[in-house]
């Protein structure tokens, strides 16, 4: 019987802290050996892989995945399933996605959406799962169930500032930011102005500006500066730890950066669609802007790209993720991003369903930009998930016996031609990418997931199977949390 | 015939500019000349005083005052009417009140609010008065009353983000800033965050924590640095100025500060209550903390009375003014601070009355402090509320031909005796003053409005009459207003 | 007998408080009155002058000026004499000049350099003028006299932290504040880090980079923007007012701005140079860049303007002086600013004197760029300098009876035809300006010097005498001055 | 024979990156493999440890230690010699020392230095070691041999902003920031502002306040914050990496903070005098103070100390060193403390030696402190160091194959009374310690070296001896460097 079931040999293995010349032994679903390149020669193994001089990374976890979500916008629901969702995961270099399991304003329980949830992703997946609770009705109820939710695997939820079916007041905040940090729980906020939104909104609409572009207009960046720092206040009254999402605006991050440079358990994200797309893309001819419209919208120009660059490089920003959210572009039935009916024959702005599919093409563009250190690139793609979600070491990291073995292998420096990318290569069920034809320089060559490779694209492509990804237990962050370690208390004030 | 009515010789002239010695010649309403001292020696006057090296300065503007206002909560209304509050004022040194006419929710008009509250103030008053708008319910009726309104000779109003009879949404607020902007009216906000109140009312009753000095529990800092900030943000995205009055935190006046060095159209108030009293005053013995109850509550410590000092030296404070709010504190009818009843017979601090008087101590207790230099002193309790409100230089100066006959005489240096103060010596129509017992190091000797001495501390005391005073018909802000002179667009954004 | 001497009808009078429609009377030397428009229609005056409705201003206080300097950049001494210097003050609307009296290195003595300025100015003068003392050399002897400088009427006085024959290090610095500190003397700084200016010239030299242009490389804005920040911090050390003459960089602007948030004394001049010329007028065809060469040498771009404009809109900027140093550009005997000769016939940017003329050119540059208030452009030109430099109000306000008559009445709104500026134009000893073709809208029609007119554009144009101006006795600055009235104490370290 | 020579089992293994329990194998020189808790139970070993729980640690790594230097003033030179400043690191639990290499301002030369000092530590240290080069005198000839330095294996030196013997103008700073940027070299900054000490010297000598508290007196936290800018300015200019050594006051803190916001690459280091002590200590009675005289002295209060562990735990500080630098308190020949004479029978504060000894009780005080997170006490007190001087992987992380056999076993939690320190438990050749009487809650129980037992507290104390040390040859740093790749240009300014 050989030493290891899988040896990779000859890689550039890139962690949070450093990147070595490395050979890694797998053994079951672990990585047990990390050794100077070299170290195994010795050891025989049932596979090698030679990495050939590649950069070998923690497989990739995203933080920020819709998959199978009702309709938000009355027409389109997700157009990817767990099992479409997951497949683009893996295909993209994603081991990990932790998936929102969304309550209904009128529901008063988590746990029944969570158990919903669970049955939709059970045996299906390609990739590793867990799920956020969407929270859009604080009950006592819900509140309550915060302890079974921690005892069930799940230790963050997301909460919205804005739209209609999903927005708390910030005295539901406060009591949700209560509860989570009484239960170790980290809690994700989608900061805007929902006021801006509708008040630009009947602006627009009074002006008869119905067009994707409008999208952007409707959301100004000001919606975002003003409630992320409104979430920062509460946050910092409650002294519970938050992660503000998919933040767009470099004057969003500024304030986020105050806040950590006074301590404080703030967390944040940014996603691609931040970095690479602009307003300009929702002004494209016809109705073809809708495929990038989003909430927040891609802002100006490249300056905010850079601001939101240095955010990544300066700590800003805890992670970067995919905020996939998939609807179809040309299909009538479901997911459809086109709303074009008898009434807006050319569309209206307000009913094109916000999101854009990604979960496949985070780590590619990313990592083709070359603009972070690798050790950043793992950090904000794959390590600081894992910590702040609690599946660290197990993800994120290469500790021998800790972690799984879920990893990507790259191609060596100059092997990859750059190529310009197409939809028809992604595995998402979704008609479009909005970075079509943009050109890209890197793409996985392997992934592997606990020690099966899942994903070979010079040999076969895809050749894991639906099921093989299960479902994580997740613990406590183990980035910042509360300042202090007593209770809240009233008295304090 | 003699030259002048009214000559005042052997003064220390002092202006937001400039602290001079000169002698001043008044003709009926008017100052028609401002000489350097001797300069009137062969005039002749009806009148003349000398004012024996004193301090002379305008008459004080103080903008927020509220007067026989319905009652907001529940129990107590105004305890002063426009005769006892202006009253109250002149005897004070205060010679220009503008008093909150108050629009109820329910009502759809703003034109019906200031015609009651001019039959109100109509031939009662002992000082010159002018209205501030308060818009409880900005409907497009309301809001297209806003051109009738300037021509009325209002240029202000006053809004709400707490309160439930008065507070607006952030939808509501850009509609008033909008049509604000295009009318040159100068929009008022009383910024406090009215979610984190409720929540912590909630967290208090939830504890059985009634006593007065919650009511400062029940208002923390971050409740006012959340919504200062959210107003600014509101004005920058309309470019509308705004005015954030009684502002206690210094935290919230560093926003203010960062706004107005961005350049944008941000003006302050700050009033004596959060320069002299902090939330121990609202720990006193009994239920004696009810006195000193108003919004926001005074703060923690002397080191925020320091911050709102500095605030008022580095000019992030545009106008020092009272928010005289009056109510009893021990009548059973109407204006009870005293909120006792049944259910709680030790009170309950949301009960309580919000506000406290002090339109009558505003300027002996800043001129005692000795803290500002002179000019400062002019500029934020008179001056610069005559240029933010339009009645400039009609009031707030010395402009020869131009400023009416409006000034304070004060006692010269060491002639008057520091003296406790003490409620009987005020004019108000209230039965306590929150600075009862405060050595006083100064007080007005003369008012003189229009040129007619109205109060002479030594000789009769109040020596004018109610109807003396008239009302101000205001023009525009000559403090800074929008960046652009373009209408507001949408297209900008 | 008339009432008045002159009296100036129908003008828009501008102090830094306020524009009102008045008309002013004058008798002898001073301003006797200003009415409300009409309100001297039954004076009888010797002369009247009607302003046509166009604005009035005092006339401008230009506080740094250059003149008949000794060489020190071994070639060009300044090329204006008192005469020229003032005669082109006074053609340009600027009533008083505030110029420099240099002490040198090798004296030991301040008041035998003031006796020998004396001597150059008396009776030559077209303005009125005093002088700041520049101290190159603050020995024990020259700090002793301090207490004199005062009694002759000096209460500010100007040091270098660059150029090695004026050169202090900070510990000369810190002597030459302490001593200030202690007699009411206010203290201009030149900051500039010199090691870095040679350190840049010297690797410009040995890549053989000569022409003017590279003046500007040589001087980078990191140099300013580090010895900024340093002598605000030695001046926070010593509690001791400052102000940083000629700022061109927007980030020592910030720094500035930030201190005096703080409440420090820190007060801040800038020249027009930084609002209209930018490098690239530096790098003109030929020699002719060295017209543009100063120090600090003019920014990179129009953001730089941008920057400083807004710091002049927000208070940062005390002062908009002219920096007057004037050589001339083509003559071979004195004050050449083509230093060409063997060595380098293309000259070297080192050896051509740093300066440009513009005493003449500062009121009329700034008045038709717009861009100010008129009060901002009042107080920014004329009365700030006035009070820092202890001359109001007798210099830059129209306060009866305390203010001199001098006064500048622009052309009324749309009488004066846009026109290019031209060097011939002007009334200094130099042969060239650094505006040479700008377009101007306004120009000073009358200057008035204590209550005699000047200058009178359509009629005669300078029509005053040299002689006309006198030494002016200065007293203590009425701006802000040390946070302390306590005498500096090493026990508070 | 064995699998292993040595294995750890029963860890909590902590690394900068995390917190795991694990054990540990080493075979030689290395860590061979780190593997869940009972991953080694098969394995044999020569010798195992077991950890019982405890945390284990990789080696400290002090980047800042002064050993058998030469007088710098006057009296006195280090107390220890490279045996025995390495003793006492090992016996504290650090396991490799950075130690200068003083270059004299009269030597020409750094090669020679780098010679000399090889000689004094060959073959007599307990710990490994490397040296910075002190350069004094940045001659053309020194700055050449940059190249011949890296290839020793130097990737860093130190200079001096202050100390007459060694301080160097900014011209000289920024010759060395540019040829250190050419050489991948980084180079430390001791900031203080000279002038402003000798003028602080001399004040206080003027008053005859010799006492060694004036120590602080004479450098103000102002020195340090403004100099602190100032070096930041030179190399931000250069495009060039800096660390500020030991920072003690929170404002020159915020300076970097601010500048790494920016993204540059200032890194800055602290040390346990700026986290314990306060300048009171140095106000001991008679001339016990002079114990704690270094530079920078203490502050003032717990209110600094908390800005400084609060720029610890935001990222601020990149390393905590000890800056030893070790003076006899009572001998009377060498490195006498006590600078006593006939002049100043009381001492003078000037002339004590400047340095305290620390390099044994930095990790125990900081560990016993508890405010650190183990991951942040890990990265500051090793990892930073070994990546910012060109050590990592070898030293201060766990990588199996790669790191040292370095580490630090600690006591199990609730293993070790709290004992009080005292000078005569440390292997230092210095007669005191400025934490004498101190309570303390951790020790280190073991300190490994390359896989040998050098100090075992339970059982014979220091068991490894002088040599077992040995020089490292370092590489570039691994942290942030110039943010542009290219040569820096004169033609970017």
């Amino acid at each position: 019987m050989a030493d290891y079931d899988l040896v990779i040999i000859n890689g550039l293995v890139a962690s949070a802290e450093d990147v070595i010349e490395a050979d890694i032994a797998i053994k079951g679903d672990k990585i047990v050996s990390v050794t100077a390149r070299g170290g195994l020669k010795d050891a025989t193994a049932t596979k090698t892989i030679d990495a050939d001089g590649a950069y070998i990374t923690p497989g990739g976890v995203d933080a920020h995945v819709h998959l199978q979500e009702p309709p938000l916008f009355g027409k389109g629901s997700s157009a990817d399933t767990f099992e479409t969702g997951s497949r683009s995961a893996i295909c993209g270099g994603t081991t990990t996605i932790i998936v929102f399991a969304p309550q209904q304003k009128s529901e008063d329980t988590l746990l029944a959406t969570l158990e919903a949830t669970h049955a939709k992703a059970n045996k299906v997946c390609y990739s590793d799962y867990s799920f956020h609770l969407l929270v859009a009705n604080p009950s006592e109820n819900a509140l309550a169930e915060f302890p079974a939710l921690r005892k069930a695997g799940i230790s963050s939820l997301k909460i919205y500032m804005t739209y209609a079916a999903l927005k708390l007041d910030d005295g539901q905040i406060l009591d949700v930011l209560l509860a989570a940090r009484e239960n170790g729980i980290t809690t994700m906020i989608h900061a805007e102005n929902n006021d801006l939104i509708l008040w630009m909104t009947a602006q627009l609409e009074k002006r008869k500006m119905f067009q994707p572009k409008y999208h952007a207009t409707s959301h100004p960046a000001m919606a975002e500066i003003e409630a992320t720092y409104r979430a920062i206040c509460l946050s910092e009254f409650i002294d519970a730890p938050i992660l503000l999402v998919h933040i767009s605006s470099p004057a969003a991050a500024k304030h986020i950066k105050e806040a950590q440079d006074r301590g404080l358990p703030i967390h944040a994200e940014t996603c691609p669609q931040y970095l690479f797309l602009t307003k300009d893309d929702l002004d494209k001819p016809g109705f073809e802007g809708a495929k990038c419209v989003c909430s927040p919208p891609p802002r100006e120009s490249e300056v905010d790209h850079e601001g939101i660059w240095q955010g990544l490089e300066n700590g800003t920003f805890t992670v970067l993720s995919s905020d996939h959210c998939p609807f179809l572009y040309d299909d009538n039935q479901t997911g459809k991003k086109s709303c074009i009916d008898e009434e807006y024959p050319d569309g209206h702005f307000k009913y094109i369903p916000n999101g854009c599919p990604g979960v496949e093409t985070r780590l590619p563009l990313a990592m083709s930009a070359g603009r972070l250190k690798m050790t950043k690139f793992v950090e904000v793609t794959s390590t600081n998930a894992a910590k702040l979600y609690g599946l660290y070491p197990r993800k994120g990291a290469f500790v021998p016996g800790e972690s799984d073995a879920d990893l990507v292998i790259w191609y060596p420096e100059g092997k990859l031609e750059p190529f310009a990318l197409k939809n028809k290569m992604l595995h998402h069920n979704v008609d479009y990418t909005p970075y079509e034809g943009k050109t890209l320089k890197q793409w996985p060559r392997y992934t592997i997931l606990r020690g099966k490779v899942m994903w070979d694209r010079d040999d076969g492509g895809l050749v894991g199977k639906a099921g093989d990804g299960a479902f994580l237990h997740r613990g406590q962050s183990s980035l910042k949390g509360p300042l202090s370690t007593e209770p809240w208390d009233i008295r304090g004030f």
